[in-house]
């Protein structure tokens, strides 16, 4: 099977490449190791890259992955979920917050339909897998040959990226409700209880807090996903962008292409990513730690440090976008600063 | 006297544009808040240039003032003293972490000779008020004439570059020996003890350490600078470099224009500014969280949520120009995104 050749494809950062990226990074004009997670993100990419210093991830691109969920029906959310379809027409318009910030982090934003309940509008990447996952409190989200085909989204829609040039990926993501998936998947893959999994979301009272989390214990126990068989996981709780997402990461990491990740939808699928292949880590960035509970606990888990913390939960690949510009000046240090032997400036004393 | 008037002149942020910033924020296709310190920003710079949204604050330029510290003959540094003026070299032919991260992000770096020890090379902005300070272990660190001098020069650094057009401004500084100095003003402002004041700077061991918390005690005990006084304060314990940040906030904040901090230097010249004149802190945006704890001790009391929190402790503005994206991004964010109304997406349920 396709998937089963590309998950072993899959391989950890090159140890001579990491050491070769340590070395020179304390051979830079400045006391070793003050940049802090700059430094490791450098040595990360040249990690990945296989050399160092690594070419700096450029240009980028933001996959805005869209579904809808079933479990909407259990009024998790105070949003209608025709809003997924109309901030689908907003991207495309270049009103929505993934445009602005992406637009100053030259990044291009690609929006793809997986799993819209609605027609998806010209200018999508047609790749709708079903109209919306079912109620998962009900019935399984979706088949597991769904989510194989949303997992083949995320695959082909990376390597159409790669192919198109790009050397950064970031994950964006779209559907009402899909907080709710994420606090699932992050309970199963973490084995953390639903009323840690589960966050506010995009900003919800106490009752309805109350009945989301109700909603996730429910579906746990309906369904008792197992972590051993992410995609049974994936179908029986996920959403479609959440496996689109973890096929998105599998195919950049086999290709040796950094992912910067967004929030706690992207970090939940990242654990079903990583469930099918640990090493999958290698390529990964965290851009931001967004307040959901959810994703402090995925981060956890993937062994992350996340390069922004600015209170944010609002996704779309928002703090994805707004961590590039970092992600990209960690390359520019290592490949562009002076060491001290080339600029004249002496050492600290041993 | 001149800087009795420039401090006059410094208003806090303007109400009526803050709440319409803070009102455009809440009508924007996106969650109430979600954004988190984005939108606080965002505010700022509105309530900053009295209109929403803001303009988006660029071009930058980056001015390191240098400086060096009578109080290296301490030993509370392993960097021999000449390293400043190699790193001088090193900022003038493009080679240091500054000119890398400015340059990803697009700022100019200005490097601006307030107290080198050593003659300041071409290219270098000549401003030197004295060759270093003295001792502070000994005697004052300089003259209250002396520290007027220096913020002066910030005053007119500032002025300059933003006559030449810029619209945001950035603190960098070096200076073998300035953390310090800087211990020792955080110390003064805050009332902490040297020993939670002082840091391990560029990286000392605990012997060094233990010295470098000895000499802050004893300059604090022997000038016993007075917060209330910050001139005083200045001339007995601080840095050329740090009067001429405190210099360089003040006309900026003056100008409306927003200045990014880098981190323990600057932060410690802000307290001394705020000290100054308390609506400085309009203009302030700190650029990250040294892991110097004077900087978080400064940041606490100057009331700033600083952007990024990345275990850094470079100096020379390398922080702040790190930070810049996020700062220019807040503003696009504020000013690019569609409304609710605008783009025909439904608000949620009240």
């Amino acid at each position: 099977m396709e998937l089963q050749e590309l998950i072993a494809s899959i391989r950890p950062l090159d140890a001579a490449a990491v050491a070769a990226a340590r070395e020179h990074q304390d051979r830079l004009t400045k006391p070793r190791g003050s940049l802090g997670l700059l430094e490791d993100i450098s040595v990360q990419l040249a990690g990945l890259a296989g050399r160092t210093p690594a070419p700096i991830p450029e240009p980028a691109a933001v996959a805005v992955f869209v579904g809808d969920h079933g479990v909407h029906a259990q009024g998790v959310t105070p949003w209608p979920q025709e809003v997924t379809a109309q901030m689908v027409a907003n991207f495309l318009g270049g009103g929505a917050v993934v445009n602005a910030v992406a637009g100053r982090a030259g990044a291009e934003v690609v929006v793809v339909d997986v799993g819209m309940a609605a027609p998806a509008p010209e200018g999508v990447r047609a790749a709708k897998v079903r109209g919306g996952t079912a109620d998962m409190t009900v019935e399984p989200a979706m088949t597991r040959a769904e989510a194989e085909a949303a997992i083949a989204v995320g695959v082909a829609t990376a390597r159409d990226l790669i192919a198109a040039g790009h050397r950064c990926l970031l994950t964006g993501d779209m559907g009402i409700a899909n907080t709710t998936a994420s606090a699932a998947l992050v309970a199963t893959f973490t084995g953390a209880p639903a009323e840690q999994a589960t966050g506010h979301g995009t900003g919800i009272d106490e009752a309805t807090f109350a009945r989301k989390v109700d909603v996730v214990a429910r579906a746990l126990a309906l369904h008792r996903p197992d972590p051993a068989d992410p995609i049974g996981a994936l179908a029986a709780v996920g959403g479609l962008e959440h496996a689109a997402i973890a096929g998105f990461l599998l195919a950049a990491a086999a290709a040796r292409i950094p992912v910067v990740l967004d929030g706690v939808i992207a970090c939940s699928a990242a654990l079903a990513a990583q469930a099918l292949a640990p090493d999958v880590v290698a390529a990964l960035i965290a851009g931001h730690e967004s307040v959901e509970p959810g994703a402090t606990l995925a981060l956890a888990k993937l062994g992350l440090q996340p390069v922004l913390r600015m209170g944010m939960r609002l996704g779309e690949g928002s703090g994805a976008a707004l961590a590039l510009p970092v992600v990209q000046t960690a390359a520019a240090v290592l490949a562009e600063v002076a060491t001290f032997d080339g600029a004249g400036v002496t050492d600290k004393h041993a």
